[in-house]
């Protein structure tokens, strides 16, 4: 990945050291190589394909954290914190270049069709978060955000893995339900984690989601069991704000209300049927290194 | 391009509208189009391609205008001077996934590569020069800016058109160079004109470039002629800035001197080189109306 800054402007190169030094889980690459592995694809092309899916998914980042002003990530200061909107913007830009070319050098048709289809859903994603304003107060709007924001692309790192080997339609479709359904339970465990992680583990204040008036799951499910809940109707209508003490207090209660372990309940239905994905396979390293990878998803802290 | 922004959010494709009704003078796919029917290429792959390198080329305008803050292009409000910054990162981002999504449709693997690389070149002269600074004060550095902001694109519209044919390998370079040396001219008028058109038909005052710190080639001809001149000095040196009646002044002795014409002989030598490679090419109305393109970059007023 940091080679693909050789030979362009020495600013790009330092911004893209500064991105991948901060690491994070490298979630979506390790699912390429190791579904790929699985299936016997050339190493060389796993690599590429690996590095474009993580290079995309660094780009949309960097245009995120933009957008949303966040100061923070990975417990690195964001690349717009210290630079300004236009050289953010441009990073973004030359990331996406990068992480286009490299899908392109995978010389597979079916996968570069695959990532450009799913460079679309994750932009159009975030168009529909931010021109539609944040309330999704129901499971189906709810499950269309996270599939564009963070399914979608895990989806293609399992499907696309497959395509490379190459395997039958039968795993590859296999495999890109693994994807996905992993990919859903990870955002919810994510949303999950805002309401009941360690501010110190999370980097960010607890409830952060909903202090920016996001719903997710935990507070679509509390919303189902306490209708009634003022704070929660005051947020939906929009009519007015809550006082910093009511949004503390609304994080509270859904903190430590059944909507958290109901919540749970829904990642592990959609982590257990990723992991039925994996049954027809021969039981290799790959397989298990793959199913630690989903229990991980599950019973991570951060 | 309309069409690509069917089943995404509804203010996407109003976007893509205002963008598209714009209007422009589409010379890209123009020059895809003529290029590939003077090849024979098959026409579905050559409007596919055409529109991908044309939303290509949307996607940075839009990018770029938000970067400079401009607020008209081609008479029309920018994207950037009606929406929120946010919005207009994200559309541009939605056109670059359009681009990319059509130009994977050519499943042609040498076109998609040099699509990709090709917005890395132009992204990386953004970047340049944004961060280095304005002045480029040699030809050498202005050759290179406009080959990465305008001729590269160009060059790869042509190419492209050819590698789709498909043809020749001889064939295929004689069309790159074609594009190559009439993007490179097309830039270098439209940088004249910015000293010699008409205030009403540019749409801008005239001398923008400069009094945006831009050197272009009028610029640094004059340079190369006055070396002594003082305005001149304090912009290369920049020490400290010039008072608007001074840029006026500088704007009005480089539209006056000899730098207009020398610049019009660099752009004519450009263009001749690239109507010289056409020179291989049988007799066809498509050869010859590349040939009226080529005038029209060289005598059109806006």
């Amino acid at each position: 990945m940091q080679s693909q800054a050789d030979g362009y402007h020495h600013d790009i190169g330092a911004a893209l050291q500064l991105l991948l030094s901060a690491g994070g889980k490298r979630l979506r690459p390790t699912i390429t190589l190791l579904i790929g592995q699985m299936l016997n694809a050339p190493i060389d092309r796993l690599i590429t394909l690996a590095s474009a899916i993580e290079l995309l998914h660094t780009a949309t980042l960097v245009h995120d954290d933009l957008i949303d002003g966040s100061l923070l990530r990975r417990g690195m200061p964001t690349l717009n914190s210290q630079w300004s909107p236009g050289a953010t913007v441009l990073t973004g830009d030359f990331l996406f270049s990068c992480a286009a070319k490299l899908a392109a050098e995978t010389e597979s048709i079916p996968v570069i069709k695959l990532f450009t289809h799913t460079l679309t859903v994750i932009v159009n994603g975030e168009v529909t978060q931010l021109l539609s304003g944040h309330n999704c107060i129901t499971r189906e709007m709810y499950y269309q955000r996270i599939y564009a924001k963070t399914a979608s692309l895990i989806e293609t790192a399992a499907r696309s893995a497959a395509l490379i080997a190459p395997t039958s339609e039968t795993t590859v479709e296999n495999m890109r339900a693994f994807g996905y359904e992993i990919g859903m339970g990870f955002q919810i465990v994510d949303d999950i984690l805002d309401f009941t992680g360690e501010e110190a583990t999370l980097g960010k204040p607890v409830g952060s989601d909903l202090r920016q008036g996001l719903f997710t799951l935990p507070t679509i499910i509390f919303n189902e069991l306490y209708p009634e809940n003022p704070a929660i109707q005051t947020l939906i209508d929009g009519s007015r704000s809550l006082s910093d003490e009511q949004v503390v207090q609304l994080v509270n209660d859904i903190r430590h209300s059944i909507a958290i372990e109901l919540s749970f309940k829904e990642a592990n239905q959609f982590v257990d049927r990723g992991l039925s994905s994996l049954l027809t396979q021969p039981n290799k390293k790959e397989r298990q290194a793959l199913e630690e990878l989903a229990k991980f998803i599950i019973e991570r802290k951060t």
